[in-house]
């Protein structure tokens, strides 16, 4: 790991275009590689990082003493901190990586023309997919596997916090490849800690990154969002949106809403705002709002809700467009379907939304008439999650709607080509 | 149509940006008209074109005068030039589109977890697409009509050259929607020939815009892949290759590369380069570039095919990176599959290539070794096109891995959104 004081005697952006020059060149013997070479990679991986447990924790260890120094957050530290368990638990999730059906080659679409051409659209990896992520030592191990699996070359750009910890994991990457005879340099972790090494992969390193996938708070994201000359998957925030209908079941309203707020307030999927019927004022407002109370959440409403429940604190204009990823929610009574669908579409980030409702027609047009990534049925909105889908580990959530969206998992890191085979068909 | 003379007058980039909001409003509505609705307007866009064909030959009449006044080429003042079968060939384009699929809320994908929640994955449109195209006045229909189809609203940008028939040809479309009742602003017409209003579009109009497809030739085409700032789908160039291997049926051989390379020469689907196994140089190599002479074709070679075909012109260094787009094409002699496989993977554009041979070992190498949007066994790189290959018409070909790849027909201008249906569950 070069620091920062040996930083300023190197250049940096030429060691990143060297490093993407590396990537494109690996990832062609990695377009190709079998299923099984790279499952044998993938296994080795994670026995090495069970077999280096002792030098994994004593960079931890490094890394964490700094972060005390450092003054890091209680959740940043908690992030950034190992142990013995967590260490198993990322070799584990190298093993189901390794589970998981290889995409690459799959047949998405087959027919025949009239003339007797037959066309295939086979999925082939994407190329070189960037990540950049914070100081969470795990996600070295996440998504250099993930990207492996769907036969990309990856370069990892982790947090400075965790420096060493991501070093020492990225070394048992390197042994495992070695072990299937895959490049090493399929999965390069950026050695500086430097903010140009960002800058330049944000600028695609000459065309040798395809896609950039950020992975941590709204700044990184959004650093990456506003300055990036390459195709970003990733989400800003996740904006989640409940709403209850007239014709929802109460006590099914009320399970839902408490665990799309509170089950865990910090994920993505977790509700920020909750839309109620204005029919529904009298019948399920309150059991539900008293629920999220008892459950520890702060009430942030309209003047109307409040009329229902004086206990609420107000609510701001900025309460309807914040993420708050705390045990807080705003509410607000709107009129029926129509009401909710214009509240989401104009304020949403377009993440994940769920519906309580038992009147089809309604919860058709929720579906319809709602452009997010994830619609929800009777279901909370923390089930916005790759693994929940079946989808096995994802690298994150996207937003945009191009190539991927929703969760990003192994065949969302995939393109696609065409084969056609024929008989000597010319074309008149 | 406002001259020039009168854009001094206008801020370019304010008129843009309102197009931007209003083609985004307009979104919204389109994403959820019924398939019959988009038809209704569809069929009265090609009533309305065949019933103004005075109108719009009239219009055109002006723009080729300007033309030649200004001395375009041959090739532009062809596709400028409206006839009265022109006009018609265009309204039935814009009748095949009405008989496309929608692929509007098509599933594509669908299960059902072990918690019961049954998870849909289901098109939906992209949003808001902005076309920049050349002086072809058709184009206006063809690009209209396929972004309407697939529920998108659409910001037309045509070359001025054509700016009076592509508005002829516009107010058509924009009576067909008034027709169906759909906004009229989902598909706009720049009505600036400055060039201020494609760097707008380029920029992606404050985020009003979700792709940008460029139509036209390489200058265009290189100019808005350097300047984006949103996805664009295109293919700079159709550095096309076809390789024979000493396995091919010799005179399926010379029909392909004759055809290949000579029906029509200046369409990106047309082979520039041919590598010919240096173990078929005695059996198929004469044969081939005498056929390939004899149809007219300037033969440019490396000095082991002159050794065996004199009369070649000596090919230089920029031969090999050359889409001539002309009756010329170049020739080299590679070492079986690997020597074609390299040349391929180091100097294509990626767009389409094709390989005649029977030996199937061979064959599924070239399939799976050859990162190219589109592949062909045994057939004319002259397929690459959406018509040919069943997905109607096409607004493009794209050579990016990301989102689109191949013929962007129809469904390559759809997103995805996942729907889920439960009866209750919250997370554990």
């Amino acid at each position: 790991m070069l620091k920062t004081n040996d930083e300023t005697r190197i250049d940096v952006v030429a060691l990143m275009n060297e490093m993407g020059r590396a990537a494109r060149a690996a990832a062609r013997p990695l377009a190709t590689a079998p299923e099984r070479v790279k499952n044998v990679a993938l296994h080795a991986m994670a026995d090495a990082i069970v077999a280096s447990e002792r030098k994994i924790l004593a960079a931890n260890a490094v890394d964490v003493a700094s972060g005390t120094e450092n003054g890091l957050s209680v959740a940043s530290m908690d992030r950034l901190a190992l142990s013995s368990e967590r260490i198993r638990a990322i070799a584990a999730g190298v093993r189901a990586i390794a589970a998981l059906a290889d995409p690459v080659g799959d047949v998405i679409a087959a027919w025949t023309r009239p003339n007797g051409l037959e066309i295939e659209r086979v999925r082939t990896p994407l190329g070189v997919i960037g990540v950049i992520f914070e100081s969470r030592p795990n996600v070295t191990a996440d998504a250099g596997a993930l990207c492996l699996k769907a036969g990309n070359a990856v370069i990892l750009r982790g947090g400075s916090d965790s420096a060493n910890s991501s070093a020492a994991i990225h070394a048992c990457l390197a042994a495992g490849l070695k072990v299937a005879g895959l490049p090493e340099t399929a999965i390069q972790l950026v050695p500086v800690t430097d903010r140009a090494a960002v800058g330049a992969m944000l600028k695609g390193l000459s065309g040798a990154i395809d896609v950039i996938v950020p992975r941590g708070g709204k700044s990184l994201v959004g650093r990456v969002q506003e300055e990036a000359k390459v195709p970003v998957f990733a989400h800003l925030e996740g904006l989640c949106h409940l709403y209850i209908d007239v014709s929802a079941d109460p006590d099914m309203a009320r399970e839902i809403a408490v665990n799309a707020k509170m089950r865990r307030t910090g994920i993505c999927g977790a509700t920020e705002t909750l839309l109620v019927d204005r029919a529904a004022a009298d019948s399920h407002l309150v059991p539900v709002l008293t629920a999220l109370a008892g459950a520890g959440c702060e009430i942030r409403a309209d003047s109307a809700v409040r009329g229902y429940y004086p206990a609420a604190t107000p609510a701001s204009d900025d309460d309807w467009t914040t993420e708050y990823l705390d045990a807080i929610i705003s509410v607000k009574l709107v009129e029926g379907i129509q009401g909710a669908i214009d509240h989401i579409e104009t304020l949403s980030s377009h993440h994940t939304e769920a519906i309580v409702a038992e009147d089809p027609v309604v919860v058709e047009r929720f579906f319809n008439e709602i452009d997010s990534a994830i619609l929800l049925h009777n279901a909370s909105t923390q089930f916005a999650d790759g693994g929940e889908f079946g989808m096995g580990a994802e690298i994150g959530i996207a937003t945009g709607k191009m190539h991927a969206r929703g969760p990003v998992g192994v065949e969302q890191l995939t393109s696609f080509k065409y084969r056609v085979r024929g008989s000597g068909q010319i074309r008149p």
